[in-house]
């Protein structure tokens, strides 16, 4: 029997363990930049099998190593574990028990898929021409991100390439999604902090309302898309919060509005931001306000290597997994993603595995509500699996 | 001695005495309706020397009625002792012991003249042509206000006229101040509540930002006051707070602002609440959000009799209080006051008294740092009672 | 017989030539800067009577002079002349010969009471304590309109005060109307100009699109009255013209945009003024566009000295002039007026003289129909003599 | 010799001529439903070897059939004629005679390639395995466009294709572009008219100004494409005319503004369309104003049928036409076209020829300085030919 057959053999064995794993990590969900526990119970399953662990960056970030019996690239698989500050809202008998705080991106699923995956392939070492690193990432939620220090500390050091994969409860379970070229959109985020004169409603002269200033910033940002961007181009400017809070009767001396920016091309990051910090100006001259900006440029547009996605695609369709229905090209996805900074510094695809729960009420990521047809999972393991061992034979 | 002649001089024997009290006051203040301690402490000064006190309303509340000697008419004079939700920010010896709240406004020294102004007239009482009745009015910095529980209560049965006053650091000490007709605005307040669709920042698409609908509202408002509304009238539109608190990345639900508006007529009110109902009902047709309005018309315009006015002007200009320099029409004053509800009931007058410290740094009330020169306390007490018994005189 | 009442006597005689006059000059309007006829035709009626003229400024300006046979102060009274580039809208037998052309603020009327008052004055000059100086003004509809140039040419050296009066269709036909100090609002106009980067609909972030940038400053320029000025003080600003024509599929270049302030403070002026330039600053640097602003201060505030207008006041009153019923403070006016420059130069008075028609469907001045009562003429006629010669014989 | 080679040959040998009649036509420029003249002399052409023509629709379009000598399917090939309102500014020989109006979009080049191909294609008729139409179609440029008409008009029955191409100066000469499906923009055009009420600048309250309320309708249309449309999504609105012209002092009564939509996605139409008419609802609530929104749905999204395309793009790269350097997929382009109702019929195919002059002053289409490098005819005629002779082939 073949690598790929082994391998798949032994991964339908373990497919009701991917699921026991995953609703252990789904009860016990951390916040990103504190998955202590959740680290520790990933490295207690590889020292189960003495499989060694490397640290990466000042977050619970490592790796595992699975050298293969037989030179080949290297590359590398990642999974994510951090969860969400979020309030569970379901019955589920493995319910979060930390309250708050939940698994509502499916990153449980991710780390479940690939805890198995790992050892699965660690088990076959010997048939693999080629290395495996497993690179187990914290803190993927929130900006900058648990990929950058993990990349800092060198976690691609030899790696060729870098493979990744996303639950997504907006495709039908089943479905294996992929998109080549810019896939995600890249973000900023910022903050505008408006400084005028508080005083007395009755008396708005002897003031310099900060809410009207605010307000005309809102009204006014509205041009970068609709006038800044080529038609044909992908941009979106959103202001998350506006802060004016106060009372009734007196001016706000301050606002701070808190804003996102997505876009799917550099240079439209570029302009978008240029943007913003004229509107920002033009507010300060126009009611005398001070206005400050704070920028912060994140996660990078992510880019599926053509080549790369389109052989993963063509490795998953020949594995002819029965649980795959289709491979399907899904366009790009509006959310951003911090595997975008793994695929700015090597060739890498980033695929996803449809978990539509089927049952007329999928809810979308990073709702109290979201919940994922754990079919996914074997499915995730299986088609990462197939993509890696053909990937290491194919580049031997 | 004739009467006036005599109040002048049992006045000033007790000034140190008005100081004392305003001090004493000073460091208990009470925010609204919430003077238990305050009322309690002028109870006990009239019981002192057996002057009944009778309760109106449900707040803290009382009048104490002085009947003259002689028939003639009934004479109100009105004074409030509630305090701010202010941090007091000073060194005086007397400074507030109560954290986080302040005599900030001066109700502290409306009261203190006014207890030792009436326990004069009440050893006087024998000499009256007529009945003056003393009005410690709770809570005139909250909307709705201590004035109008007193009126429903009866507060005003009986009485011909109602006099008030108020210290000013706007205006010099020595310097008694007065306007006649429409004299302090009048006042609402609103609350708007967009609601909209929440969503992911990256998919402005799939949601209804209620940021940006609330902006546009903001923006709208503007128009108001700048084309609604005659250039010789009086109005003012402030939003004072703009709760839109979110997150970077999240589209808001929904957002709630604040609203002040002032007006010096009635009609103005009218045409400013129409248009600010029309600008939420444009906002909620326009971007398909929903827009509710809640909105209070509350203190009414301050309107000042003229010919009573007039003549407390002409008594106390003919008294020849020493401490007083100047009586001067100093115009309309922006801010609201709940005696306008007394002035709505019966022909009044409301009086200024110049209080300015004199330190070039006079601090604007409500302010952490307010200050008043307490050479104002014994001016307010002669003119007030100046003011009082020649009007008994004049109309008995 | 005295003075006053032999003037009143000689107007009541020539109430029908007055109308007959105004009814002249109504057929033969001329629009500002070019009154050409209008001046001729009021020339040869002094020629009538051998009254020397002397020309003033670089327009149609001339004034006459009726030195009194004994000594006293030196009174100029003046009259407006000018017409409206408005389409006359009525069938009147002395309808408008001229076409687009019309006496449709009643300057008409001005004309033909103040012709045969000075008439009148001349022939009782014997008997003036004082001098009379008829001011015969051209262009008081257009800025910079008449008074200055005639101002500068010296048309007041040796006057004492000047009186003017219009004719009002807001103001019941036997009303008098007055008000003190400021009077009528001061003005500025403004051109601002947006040059953006013009381009196809279709391609707008090649482009930089100007009708939105004009946009943006119109809605903020709404906040200049609404957040700048004090509540109880006056102001208005006003685009009266958006010039952005251009095709549907083309991105525009450039607008025009033409604005207009009233005040009735300078230091209003000044706050205003800097407020639209900041925002035309603001707004450049908002969407990088250029932005020019023409600024034209033009004419004051209309001051009107208390004194003399309440002599004149009570001078009309005595007089007892039976068509005049009320004589009263009207308050200010909205709409600015060139008198203010006389008025700026010497202690004046300008009044106001009803005029409406009484129909029941009286129009505004410079509409197409605007109509008055031409009693108003002899009211004009009579109040005026007698504040004036009133005035004379006051100041001898 | 092949049909291909000797097409090839033939249209070779008749290069100099397309340059003739291009520039006979270019003298001649006719405005959109006006080009009779065009016509006439197309139709003289046709005459002189005897080639029927058939009239279509009102305007003045007509079609030539080519019928092959042996059975096959039929294509249509479509060429425009009209010319624009533009003032050509160059000084070339054969520049415009015609005042004010200009072949400034390369009509002229597309009418005189398919001229002589035409004639081409004639001459070869027997060799051709099916039918060409050949359409002269009038009036590209203004809505409601001259493909409509004929369209009505019958001009493609018995049609199975058609196939378009457009000269474009952005592309090199030498280049021949594609794209499959949407292609070009769908577009709407709409007319805005805002009714207020007139007045007096200085009176507002008694006006209701059109210009405050057209502006805030174009500061909240931005919202339509920044927020309401997919970001993955293209669409564009553009307010290109704001007719508020208007005088310094008066408040206008009326606005007119003429907008331009483009869209990709007919869902996307039917999306912008109710937010523009809402968005006027609401200015219509928000201020009092009447506001009525003219709306019209004009061309569609221009669909290249991939299959057709795709086997166009093959015929030219295998004809291996000298001058054509590269055959390539521009993307999508942002302006419209009217081929878009041909294209809606049947499956139909538009291509590009590259035409900039390579002076490195290359000139947009619809510029008075727009200039064609006239190599670009010969290239249009065997790209075109070659794709339609082959076509024939492959059909048959």
């Amino acid at each position: 029997m073949d690598l790929l057959a082994t391998l798949m053999q032994q991964l339908d064995a373990a497919a009701s363990e991917i699921i026991r794993i995953r609703r252990e990590l789904h009860q016990h969900p951390e916040v990103s930049f504190h998955e202590q526990w959740t680290a520790a119970y990933i490295k207690r399953f590889y020292a189960g099998f003495d499989c060694p662990v490397t640290d990466y960056g000042d977050g619970y970030g490592f790796a595992v190593d699975i050298p293969g019996g037989q030179s080949g690239p290297t590359l590398a698989l990642r999974a994510d574990f951090d969860a969400l500050a979020v309030q569970e809202d379901n019955d589920l008998p493995f319910k979060s028990q930390q309250p708050g705080v939940m698994h509502a991106c499916g990153h449980d699923g991710h780390t479940a898929y690939m805890m198995v995956l790992a050892r699965t392939l660690w088990q076959l070492r010997d048939q693999l021409p080629g290395r495996v690193r497993i690179i187990h990432q914290p803190a993927e939620e929130v900006s900058p991100g648990g990929a950058q220090g993990m990349l800092a500390a060198g976690v691609l050091t030899g790696v060729d390439n870098v493979l990744g994969a996303h639950v997504m409860t907006s495709m039908p379970t089943g479905t294996v999604g992929y998109h080549v070229r810019e896939t995600q959109t890249g973000r900023a985020n910022f903050t505008v902090t408006v400084v005028g004169k508080g005083g007395h409603a009755s008396m708005p002269h002897l003031a310099n309302d900060a809410i009207v200033a605010g307000s005309y910033f809102v009204t006014a940002l509205q041009t970068v898309v609709s006038r800044r961007v080529d038609p044909f181009d992908t941009a979106s400017v959103t202001i998350g919060s506006f802060d004016g809070v106060g009372s009734f009767n007196a001016i706000k001396q301050n606002v701070t509005l808190k804003g996102d920016v997505r876009v799917m091309k550099e240079s439209t990051r570029v302009t978008v931001r240029q943007q913003i910090e004229q509107i920002a100006q033009g507010v300060a001259a126009m009611f005398g306000v001070q206005v400050d900006v704070d920028y912060d440029d994140n996660y990078p547009v992510l880019f599926n290597d053509p080549d790369l996605t389109m052989q993963a695609v063509h490795n998953i369709q020949s594995a002819n997994i029965p649980e795959v229905r289709a491979v399907t090209d899904v366009g790009p996805q509006d959310p951003s993603e911090d595997f975008a900074y793994f695929a700015q510094a090597l060739p890498s695809t980033f695929l996803y595995i449809g978990c539509d729960p089927d049952d007329g009420q999928s809810h979308p990521h990073h709702s109290p509500n979201f919940l994922m047809n754990e079919d996914c999972l074997i499915i995730a393991a299986k088609a990462v699996g197939a993509a890696a061992v053909e990937y290491l034979q194919q580049h031997k």
